[in-house]
């Protein structure tokens, strides 16, 4: 059946449930005052699972696993609908700077080893042979080759280019309540059957089941390029633990990269911070030595939705209200699997086993309205 | 007698040749592409012959001296004319990290003292009452009451509008080629008695005087800007010699602060490197750590004209040819005194007697054509 749908935010989850809901035959609404920006805008496109699990976090990485297995397809519709998003299969390596660290990614490879992921441990000597560019001085390396990336503004131009090919009208405004089968904007108040609130950061002040359920978590990110006489960057995403920060750089085409990313829990401040570009240039430089000669062309900050365990929320808050926030650090990843869990409820169908635990059930003192 | 002037360049030198030249009765034409830019866009502002200052450099710190007392005067006529370019009277303090960095400081007040120069040295463990929010762990510092600064984008639109009102006709466009009574320009010729050549690191190619006497000196830049959270900026200017590099801090209105500055050699890049910023935040952080808070709001690097020995290159290259340029990082400082020397050369005067170290007799193996 054919709903009218509004899907509040501009990311790339809310341009992710939007062009597949249009796609499912359904009439969609988008509100965001300028779409395709926001904390997708500021990202370092990794789609890892593995590299982002933790012990006591198996939801997490069960739900990410999951929607990598559905990115190559949701990859190739979207590349008909809208143009390619920019996916690479090269892999990720994650290294340790220190003693400390190289303990971390011991943990982490054992974790991964007994529940059966494929993982490559890599001597710090042999570290610069696997990838090179990196310091001599790294500890231990850890190579995954199953982490895709993909280029974070290529994908949101692509959504956006796919949503409206399938008929979701943009409405360039800011949503500021919902309810009784209604999104009221600063301009207009949308009728519809189903909205779904999928605001990031910003969505926690859209429904009382969100309030304390999702807040602002800041990153700052730094885009660089190589300069003629400089290294190449990386063939692969390189993660590093670097004295118990963790820095990631993401090789992008045309020789640039994308360094992040700091995180600090300030509320809804955006400010790029002295202190952060410092922490990533110094962290990047220990870690790839050649991106000191890099031009930096972009210092950014971003708000990610962070949620208390770590587990976006996505299902019914209330009668005709659908959440698909509070991603954190794993919305380019969880997209897929997010807009498919999206189009089976409005369907009345069961969404994605692994997206289960993500329900708003899970939220303490939900209340109901 | 009126002379039909043609200036190249609209930095802050050839900005004040032309207003100076203008208000003395000449019929003054400006060409540069982008007036108000280029290296004195990328300044701190420091007006600081004394803290420039090094053991033989004599004839820099004399004609240095001679233009910052001319400054007050300088910028009463030019806020008459062009509006207030944000002198500030508040001084400079100079500090030491670490022991290395104290030893040169040593150095430079012993020489200044020897001067007969004003400044009063200020133990490590008193710095911080001197100028709160200076590091505890600094060695020790200097503190020289007689430094100005200005606020050198305040002072570009100034001098901008103080040539308009004085008649100077700005010509858009990039010279190419001087001689024969004319300056050619990408678009048109422009016929005159005099060419002044103010094209900072770019003169070198106007003039066979000038190859090899002017090259390009990089220098990055950052601007940052106190958050309602974070301690303000220092109320003075700040210098510091941290592992034996030289930064400096210099507080701007509405809490903003300019931190600079690197030097490298490498033709005409302008690019902004990763080392660069770092090594710009690190050194601040060491010397004012509440800096870590600041916003990050821009970094940019410029094109300073260095000269072999630091002085300008100031005077006749060939008949109907002078040259003001080379002033390397004391183009604000030297404005002044370039400009009044120009105009005493125009009238068949004598320039001020602490310009003659700059005249072009002094470079080697000149052409004369």
């Amino acid at each position: 059946m054919s709903e009218n749908l509004v899907v509040i935010g501009g990311g790339v989850i809310g341009l992710s449930v939007a062009w597949r809901a249009a796609a499912a035959g359904h009439h969609v609404r988008l509100v965001d005052p300028s779409p395709g920006r926001g904390a997708s805008w500021v990202a370092g496109g990794m789609l890892a699972p593995v590299t982002e699990a933790w012990p006591g976090e198996e939801d997490v990485l069960a739900l990410g696993e999951e929607s990598l297995r559905r990115w190559p397809e949701f990859a190739e519709a979207l590349t008909t609908d809208g143009g390619d998003p920019g996916l690479s299969e090269a892999g990720t390596i994650v290294v340790a700077f220190d003693r400390a660290d190289a303990e971390q990614l011991d943990v982490l490879a054992e974790y991964l080893g007994a529940l059966g992921r494929v993982v490559r441990p890599v001597p710090g000597s042999k570290l610069s042979r696997t990838q090179p560019g990196l310091a001599g001085s790294l500890r231990s390396g850890l190579l995954v080759p199953g982490d895709l990336a993909v280029d974070n503004r290529k994908l949101l131009r692509s959504l956006q280019v796919a949503a409206k090919r399938r008929g979701v009208e943009f409405v360039e405004d800011t949503a500021s309540e919902i309810g009784d089968g209604q999104v009221r904007t600063g301009g207009s108040v949308l009728r519809c059957d189903t909205a779904v609130i999928a605001a990031g950061a910003r969505s926690a002040g859209l429904h009382p089941a969100l309030a304390g359920a999702v807040h602002p978590l800041k990153g700052e990110i730094l885009r660089l390029r190589a300069r003629r006489s400089s290294l190449a960057p990386p063939g692969r995403t390189v993660r590093a633990l670097v004295e118990g920060r963790p820095i990631y750089l993401v090789p992008r085409e045309g020789g640039e990269l994308v360094l992040g990313a700091t995180q600090y829990e300030s509320g809804f401040d955006e400010t790029v911070t002295a202190r952060g570009v410092r922490e990533l240039l110094e962290g990047a430089e220990r870690v790839f030595p050649g991106i000191a000669e890099y031009e930096l062309t972009e210092v950014t900050a971003g708000l990610r939705a962070a949620s208390v365990d770590n587990l976006p929320v996505l299902g019914e808050l209330s009668p005709g209200v659908l959440a698909a926030t509070g991603h954190h650090r794993n919305g380019l990843l969880l997209a897929p699997v997010t807009a498919d869990a999206v189009v089976a409820m409005l369907a009345g169908e069961k969404p994605p086993e692994q997206a289960l635990a993500a329900s708003p059930e899970r939220l303490p003192d939900r209340e109901r309205n």
